[in-house]
């Protein structure tokens, strides 16, 4: 991505619970948006909502499930963001309880890629 | 809403400790979103932050207060987005501390409604 | 702002270790966003992701580090955003490991500015 450029901000909302086989949904989205070679992702939690399911979920009962709506962002240039959405699409649609993806338009004022450390994951 | 549609995603900044009564205003908010049929609906707290009032608020003095920044985030069809928001407007706008809505346009890619479960709150 | 105005959304995305001297730099960006007037601000820290170094954080080793990307939101009017980015970008240039700043278009359905306090920090 270049400073001053358009850029597309893809957001995932899921559960923080929905797993890919035996792999927590999200942390496969992270990890599979680094191979992608997308230019980043952030996980955030909620702490109270619903989703699709349209069952409540809240922070107070977390020690029972910790079942949490979940928003993976992802910022990138739109035909890389499309490619990696086509790609997770099937994982996607074969959750249980439902997931919503948006896009939306943003301005890229400033990307600086940093340096790398000696124990990158 | 549709897989490749327009839709509005709204979001509440209020604080934490923001109350309607004896309720706590972003649990009521989540509340009647669902009962007003909204699609889904994510709380995010912050860490800190200041709003309207300008007073700041940090994740550091939690265990004396826990006032901190909360944002709702909405997603649906712009009529029933806004339709919603009319109905909690006499709320947001009687909160002393003050408080900011805004709009935006998002594409929806993908909406998958999940499979009810039998304890549905 | 006013109601039913236009506004920016800023976002930074940075690590919630990121240092500006001996300052933690969310905290020096929020407070110098509350000095340059800005309406509000929202820090909100993600449990997983990575940013421009390509480094992977998760909230799994927080004990550890609780390295964790950050995203601070700011919301005013496009001359007032646009003039306290380029008042921080030095600082965020000289970040070693990266950061990603976005705006993106919102409209302000209601800003509804609070009652002071006795003790405003």
């Amino acid at each position: 991505m270049e400073n001053n450029s358009t850029a597309i901000q893809l957001s995932i909302f899921i559960s923080s619970t929905d797993k890919k086989g035996i792999t927590v949904l999200y942390e496969d989205i992270v990890f599979e948006a680094k191979k992608a070679g997308l230019s980043g992702a952030t996980v955030l939690k909620g702490m109270l909502g619903y989703g699709a399911s349209s069952i409540i979920h809240s922070y107070k009962f977390w020690e029972l499930a910790e079942k949490l709506p979940t928003v993976i962002q992802l910022i990138d240039e739109e035909e890389k963001i499309l490619k990696f959405f086509e790609s997770i699409r099937p994982t996607l649609e074969s959750m249980r309880y439902g997931c919503l993806v948006t896009t939306q338009q943003v301005n890229v004022l400033l990307y600086k890629s940093g340096q790398k450390r000696m124990f990158d994951l």
